[in-house]
């Protein structure tokens, strides 16, 4: 994926260069944050679900998975790009999010933001075209095309609920995670093989859970993971207000003082660290973190075993599929 | 074209309606800039290069025309929404922009902003399934999606360049409009043909002067044109610091005294109506008008030029083009 990656943006800066050396900028940021990392999960998953329907393995399915796993982390730029523009997320990947990198460059943020934006729409317009050289077989490319479309109107639609602040919070992260991070790449990568129906539907049975399961493990080491891991500091998305399950559980089972030392912290950028300590522990003494992590396991028991009834796929991909359950949810970072 | 998008649409909004009710609101600001009007000129573009490389029509190609067209309408919904909030342009077809529509139901202008940027992600992700619903004959298919993705990306480094107010006007115009607003359409219409590459090239060779000399006619109406039948108020792109082609050849020509009269209204948006309209006298009366009016007519004699050494094309579809010609470079709005 990474040497699809290189070769394509090569052509693209030559291309942007052609028409104007400054369209190398829009470009050159969509490079950057791209290549600066991200755990490539979702080409990892792409290639677990057309290995979990096929035996089949030509030079000419390698870079079909190529193409689509490129593609698929263009997606992702594009999402991340937008997201920490609206989030005011300054910090992406160990190193500034577009944004806060273009205002380092021009005077106003308006301007600043307007080319991020300018920059996600390249990366979106780049997934596309790498969608495009991705040969799925002719009995699949038409499902193919929409599968990809739908996730991409479902993740919009999960990030504009999280920004309204959305009360049915598992809808939200469904809808934005859900749909991009497991089950899209998973399906996607089954109908490269030509996978059948059922193999199709087993294949979301096991993700729909796990998509869930990777988004609740991101909540929980969003408020209880060390920072020296995850990168960020500590209390982060209580103070970004971030709408998680932590939360919502927490509305739910908290006496009103407590409701008012998570109303304190929340959203509140300038909340003490000690503000944010007797929150956290709050929600360990009220069991909401308990609660959390039960519903993280019982989402993952769903996985696997939606994964073991599946007797349609390969033990190969199956096994692929039953390691990534362990990278997905049980990652400590 | 209008019913494949009310068709499609209504299938849109019911699936966002399933997935939650308020996803609703992303696509009805889509469907609202979308069907308030425009004019609609890019379908009859595709239909003019279409018919004008084939003299075959049935009514699947009725049917692919419409596909295409309304997925070019949702492209320019998806740009009108962005540049809109990038250019602080609160009206646009008569209404409230996508970004002001957003501003007057939530509170804070970031989250209106944030709004209207997933309503321009919901556009660009029908404008593309649309594109996929556009059946291309199969030698021509590949080329279609790689016209329409150069196209968006095209567009996207214009409105950067245009955003940074680059030096080179015709080259920042060339890239914003001319790829989406005349070349893009005839080009993919003529596709859908499955024209030769000698069509192709000979609609390139009218297609670009025509591109440019809109674009020219557009920068004459926002400065000359009358606000009743533009919509725009007097003076509007000047308030603006729009970097026209008028601004550009008065940058070339001006004295030092008319320059600073040009600095006091451009980009200024508390000009006065006075100083607006001593700066556009200085317009005609240095020749910047004339000027401007000249290249306008040297284009749409070099686009009619082509259309006439262009034997390869149908006559009735050479004939149609003309017409297009009128409508695009000679109108008043």
């Amino acid at each position: 994926v990474d040497a699809r990656l290189d070769d394509f943006f090569a052509k693209k800066l030559a291309y942007a260069d052609a028409l104007s050396p400054r369209a190398q900028e829009l470009v050159g940021a969509v490079v950057e944050l791209t290549m600066r990392g991200g755990k490539r999960l979702r080409p990892q998953l792409i290639y677990a679900g057309f290995r979990a329907t096929t035996a089949r393995e030509t030079a000419h399915d390698w870079d079909a998975v190529a193409s689509l796993g490129a593609a698929i982390e263009l997606l992702q730029s594009y999402l991340l790009m937008q997201d920490d523009w609206m989030d005011d997320d300054d910090e992406r990947r160990g190193g500034p999010s577009t944004h806060a990198a273009f205002a380092r460059k021009v005077e106003s943020p308006k301007l600043a933001a307007s080319l991020a934006i300018l920059a996600s729409d390249v990366a979106i317009g780049f997934a596309v075209e790498l969608l495009h050289a991705t040969q799925f077989p002719p009995m699949r490319a038409v499902d193919a095309l929409a599968a990809f479309t739908d996730m991409h109107f479902e993740v919009v639609c999960g990030q504009q609920l999280d920004l309204l602040g959305h009360a049915d919070v598992s809808l939200t992260q469904q809808l934005k995670t859900g749909s991009y991070t497991v089950r899209g790449p998973v399906v996607l990568g089954a109908m490269l093989a030509g996978a059948s129906d059922t193999q199709v539907q087993a294949l979301e049975r096991f993700a729909l859970p796990l998509g869930v399961a990777f988004q609740l493990r991101d909540d929980l080491l969003g408020t209880f993971g060390k920072p020296a891991v995850t990168g960020k500091p500590v209390g982060h998305d209580l103070r970004k207000g971030k709408n998680t399950a932590l939360v919502a559980e927490a509305r739910r089972v908290f006496a009103s003082d407590e409701l008012a030392s998570l109303d304190r912290v929340l959203g509140n950028a300038e909340a003490t660290n000690a503000e944010v300590e007797t929150l956290t522990r709050l929600f360990e003494r009220s069991g909401v973190r308990a609660h959390v992590e039960a519903e993280l396991r019982q989402r993952l028991t769903q996985a696997q075993r939606a994964l073991r009834d599946a007797t349609c796929l390969t033990p190969d991909g199956s096994g692929m599929l039953f390691e990534l359950i362990e990278r997905l949810a049980v990652r400590d970072r």
